[in-house]
């Protein structure tokens, strides 16, 4: 290898790993900003308050983030477009209506259950994002919601499901789901696949 | 009438009307705060924050509330209340199970969606509670939700409901109504009365 090559090969690799290092750093810096958001809320939290966090400045998030809502809105795409992915790779357009129903209604109910801090961040500082950056999230979250939608069409169509008002049950159902981040776990409810399933009952109860 | 029976009825009236002064201004105060945590998030807003919407200093709140948590504790205690007696109110324990749960289900959700920046803080600030004030909403808070557990219960025993989960259904449908507070008016809801009426019948999707 000449030395202008073995140079040249130095080089892109600290350019790997500075850029991993950047990711993980931001990463972090989103981690610390959801846990603040989800315990005091948006409006409570400064960026001092989630640098404090990791022990670092603020200097330390602005090559990350230059502002407080631009970590919300990265933690907002991140986090919408999580459970999306979740939706779309648990959903199997080629079963039954009922059963596939039941699927996804499933993994979002855990999704929620799992994730419920960054999920109150999601649902509750959605307002606090500027106008541009509420966009973007929303386009995904009709994106979710037209996943569940979808299958109940689908059902409606075939005569798997008698509901006629499908954009009311459509309302019902992702309601249900997102709202167990406001309350999950409770007294009798700590474990997301047995919430899942019963969700999914329900859910199919709605419809059917 | 003699002069002290004079005196003493002005100051039987005098007394009346400050009593309903001080009552006023607390409830203007309650009003502004709830305003002020729905808008800004509770650990977002300060006392001052609050006056400032009166034109008021924090000194003319002292006498009312000592602290912003005595605030949000009366707010809380208030509007479960409020919430408690219209489903009290509103059920007719003589009629059938699927009417009463459908006049129920109903007055819940348009108590949610006529309330909506009320119940956000209700439902989102109570962690700011100290734990005795919690106590006390938390027996409001079981007291509401035994309303429709108990229709639930009663439709289950006469055969009108064929749910095997009662305990499934009662956290089902309290989530769906509650969860209107999060998201009401939407484009496409944004009539209490014809909300009201979906969730009826999404309840009784639920339980038959």
């Amino acid at each position: 290898m000449s030395v202008r090559l073995y140079w040249q090969s130095i080089l892109i690799d600290v350019n790997h790993r500075m850029g991993k290092l950047m990711a993980q750093a931001a990463a972090r810096f989103r981690a610390a900003a959801i846990e603040a958001f989800a315990e005091r809320g948006y409006g409570a939290t400064s960026t001092r308050d989630i640098a404090n966090r990791l022990g670092l400045s603020t200097a330390a998030m602005y090559p990350h983030y230059k502002s407080k809502e631009s970590l919300l809105y990265a933690i907002s795409l991140d986090g919408h477009q999580s459970a999306l992915h979740e939706l779309e790779r648990t959903d199997q357009p080629q079963i039954a209506p009922p059963d596939r129903l039941r699927l996804v209604v499933s993994a979002f109910t855990c999704w929620q259950a799992n994730n419920s801090a960054l999920a109150r961040v999601l649902q509750y500082e959605i307002r606090s994002l500027t106008p541009e950056h509420y966009k973007d999230v929303a386009t995904l979250r009709r994106a979710t919601s037209a996943v569940i939608g979808t299958i109940i069409e689908t059902g409606s169509i075939s005569g798997d499901f008698t509901v006629t008002d499908t954009d009311g049950a459509l309302l019902a159902i992702s309601s249900l789901c997102v709202d167990v981040c406001r309350w999950f776990p409770s007294r009798t409810h700590s474990d997301p696949d047995l919430l899942g399933e019963l969700y999914a009952d329900i859910a199919l109860r709605i419809v059917t």
